[in-house]
Formats: structure tokens, sequence, C-alpha cells
């Protein structure tokens, strides 16, 4: 049986702070970085030994990915990182309090934008400061791959070619793959793996630091789906 | 100019200790840990913006590479890990005091083992606890892929086809390569590079924790070599 181990990155100094973050290359908190080891005793516990690794540019998941394989002694392990696997964009929000955003736009309006699969928040501009087309790790990418904004769709048809031309590959030559990555690109591969709706998706929370193991069949079809705790 | 930086890992626990490391899979020190964030600092300091990493499959020299490029705000580059670039392998020497080791073969004999060329250590069996074949990292390879001992001359032989099959076609595509390894396969690359002869390069002592920037031409001629500072 082929095995998926997923992992959202540990707490953030801004999930700290109640901002949106998205893009945003914010640092684990101390909390997070202990999530973090305490994620790769777990599953060195459960006697699952991954070959292969992915990972997002955010140095949250990033961290969070080396600090779990530190503690399973797997530094060593190939680890490759993809854009693709980053946190859903949040155009104009990344950086707001979430409080301060909430009296300008509205709760209802809000919720909206967190919970529903299709809005996306509002867009960037390309000259604004925080559009990732001025970030040296993006340079190699034309501005019209990079987003100014995203919905929860969006994420997942930015995640999906990761998923077929990386991460499923993998899995095809190696028995144990480790994804390391975000709320949102984490419910684009559940969603794609285990046939969620729209609606099933986003009532979907994956909990920080908590290591998710997906058991496949050659064909990559999901046969159980559990937490390791 | 293209540009390949190297940086010897910074001191390790066993460093320290005074024993023979060789492929023993020591952590860094505090101060190793310092120098490796400090390295990081000069190569920003110096406008050297890599683009493409390397390393070995020894997590001193893998977090030394990360810690650099934790203070660059470059942790999103991609790292190739080879245990090509690993340490000389020290054979039946490892894990021993050197003070015991002079003790019980004499100065001279270690001497030679550690400063001359061709000379390698005695070996281990591979049915010894310290040989690589029994370590989960190494078991893709064949057994008579992995060594029992090296002598400087296997461990230059052992580099150069990660220098002629990865770094070299790395710094055809990107303009600034970065490659953290050991004191060994370093001195491999800087034989091979700068056409040192056995005498030169085991006289070449490289300090831990200071990057060495080599510019070369498109050629792969190399035109200056300096350490940062």
């Amino acid at each position: 049986m082929k095995k998926l181990i997923l992992l959202r990155h540990g707490q953030s100094e801004w999930n700290l702070e109640n901002r949106f973050t998205g893009w945003t290359d914010v640092n684990l908190s101390p909390k997070g970085e202990e999530e973090a080891r305490e994620a790769g005793r777990l599953i060195a516990a459960a006697g699952l030994e991954p070959r292969y690794c992915f990972t997002s540019y955010l140095r949250r998941a990033i961290r969070t990915l080396d600090l779990a394989l530190d503690s399973m002694d797997r530094l060593w392990l190939p680890v490759v990182k993809d854009w693709h696997l980053n946190e859903r964009h949040y155009g104009a929000l990344q950086g707001l309090n979430k409080a301060d955003t909430a009296a300008k736009y509205g709760d209802e309006q809000v919720h909206v934008w967190r919970r529903s699969y299709d809005v996306a928040p509002p867009a960037l501009t390309a000259d604004d400061e925080r559009f990732p087309g001025r970030d040296p790790r993006y340079v190699m990418l034309g501005a019209d791959s990079l987003p100014l904004t995203e919905s929860l769709a969006d994420t997942v048809e930015r995640v999906r070619p990761c998923w077929e031309e990386k991460i499923a590959p993998a899995l095809a030559v190696y028995d144990t793959v480790f994804v390391a990555a975000h709320g949102n690109s984490l419910r684009a591969l559940v969603m794609m793996l285990l046939k969620k709706t729209p609606e099933e998706i986003v009532g979907e929370e994956i909990p920080t630091g908590v290591p998710r193991v997906l058991e496949l069949t050659d064909r990559l079809e999901v046969v159980s789906d559990k937490y390791l705790k």
C-alpha cells in the first residue's frame, strides 16, 4: 500500500496576530516549531519511513518539514520545493488584521471570502509591494502565472499540476511520500484525492502540525485516511 | 561571470571532542550553527544571489546550508542532496579519539593517514555497525558502491561525477551556485577546478564556516578565488 503523509505547518507568527497571511513569508512561532518537531516524532513512532518530500516556497512550511525530518533523523531525504503548494493567495487582504477587515467590510463579506469555494477577495494590483512578481523567488515566472488573488477553487486548480506531474509520479516510485504545506493547498489535495464536493471541502478544517496519513492503492485510490495523534 | 560559492560546515560536536568523524552523522555545535548563520550574512552582504544549491547526506552540512539560506532569506532555493559530497570516509578510525589513535598506531602513522593523498586508513568490514550499507539513507546503493574506507584520492574520484553531472550543468543554467559540504569533498572540488597537484591539495586547509567564492568563465575556467570575511 502506498502512503501519503500530509502535514499543515505549525502555528505562525501571524496566526498569533490574527492577520491574513496568504503568500506573506512569515516565520513559525516557537509553538509552531515545537508542533513541527512533535509531528516528526509521531510519524516515526507510527513506523512510517518517507522516501521523498514536497513543500512550498514559504518558510513556515519549509521549516515545518525540516524540523519534522530532523526529529525523524531523515534530514537527508530529497525535498522538492514548489510554489504551486503555497497557501491560497489572499489578495488585497494579505497583511490585514482579521478584526479590522471585518469592521471595514462587514462580518458577512469576510465570511464569504473565507468560507466560499469560488469567491476571491479583492485583487492586488501589479504595482502593489505585495505582488509576488516583485519577489526574487518568483522572478522566473511570468507575471501572468502569478496570482493577484485567489478563491479556494483557484488554489485547487493551481495545486492540481503539482499533484499530477510531481507528487503522483513520486508515489509511483516511492512507497511513502511526505508533503508539508498549508491549510488550503492541503485542502486542494484532499479534495482531489477523496473526491470531495466544494461544500464538503470548505467545511474541512485541517489542524496545524498533526500528520494526516492517506493509504492508497497502486492506482492511487484512497483506502484509508486518518490523523496521527 | 559565473560564481560558485563553497562553504565548509560549521564546527561539529565531534570537532569539539577531537574524534575522527568521516560519515558519522554528528550535529553542529552551537558555535557551528552561529558560523553557518554568519556565512549567510556574508554571502548576502557581498551581493551574491545563489539560485541553486548542493549539499551532502550529512546533517552538519545540510543544517549549515539551511541556516545560511535562512539568514539570507533564500530558504526557498532548490537544494540537491548528494551522498557523493559526503566527507571522506575514515574507515575503521571513525568514532575514535585522535589522541587515542595516535597512542595506538603512533603519531607518524596517523599523520600519514591524515595528510597523504592516496593512503587510506584501515577499512571497515561489511558487518561493522559503522558500515554505511546498514543506514537507511544508503539502502538504494549497492554495497559495492559504498566505501569501507577512503584516501583523499578516493574522495576526489567519488566527488568527480557529482561535479561533472550535477554541479557543472547547474552552473550552465544558473549564474550563482552554492555548495555546502565538508573539508575533503570541498578539497576535491578545489583540486579539480584549480588544477592543484596532490601535494598542493593535502596542504590546503579550508576553514569552517567561511564562504569561498570562485568566479568562472562560461567554460568554467576559474578566474578568481577568494574567501569572504
